[in-house]
């Protein structure tokens, strides 16, 4: 039984180790363009846990702001986001 | 007078020219990055324009954090943006 945990939590520390790289993997946003922003914005100095967060949350940003536009073009008939849809949906 | 308008014209011409060429350049984000983050996000097709409205919000946004991230961390007596000042930030 202590053998199976063992191997449990070696696999697990491999899955983990796999889901890091993948999670690392999904940031599209270069972090030294986010940093480039931040430092143009009065930013002295960011802290590499500071600037992935602002990669991760600009990533939410635009997923969310997407995802909005999208359903406005579906509404409009369309298959192709235009900038009026993006307008719109950051004013919701 | 006529002739002065038109030479204003065209001042502003090569002003306003000038100027778009400064906005374009302003972008710090990579507008296929930001158009991938869409397409995995719902959008089947990113206008062009759409497309670059979505990178002038998505730097907005960061600005925006940022410089609330820069108050806070300045609040803390530091001149290093951490996660925890993004963090409080985007709650406010």
């Amino acid at each position: 039984m202590h053998s199976k945990m063992r191997s449990f939590a070696k696999k697990f520390l491999y899955i983990s180790g796999h889901l890091f790289f993948e999670v690392r993997k999904m940031a599209d946003l270069p972090i030294a363009a986010v940093v480039r922003i931040a430092k143009k914005n009065g930013a002295e100095r960011v802290g590499s846990d500071a600037a992935e967060a602002l990669v991760v949350r600009a990533e939410k940003y635009i997923a969310g702001l997407t995802k909005e536009a999208n359903k406005l073009a579906e509404h409009a008939g369309r298959k192709t986001i235009k900038k009026e849809d993006v307008d719109l949906a950051a004013k919701s």
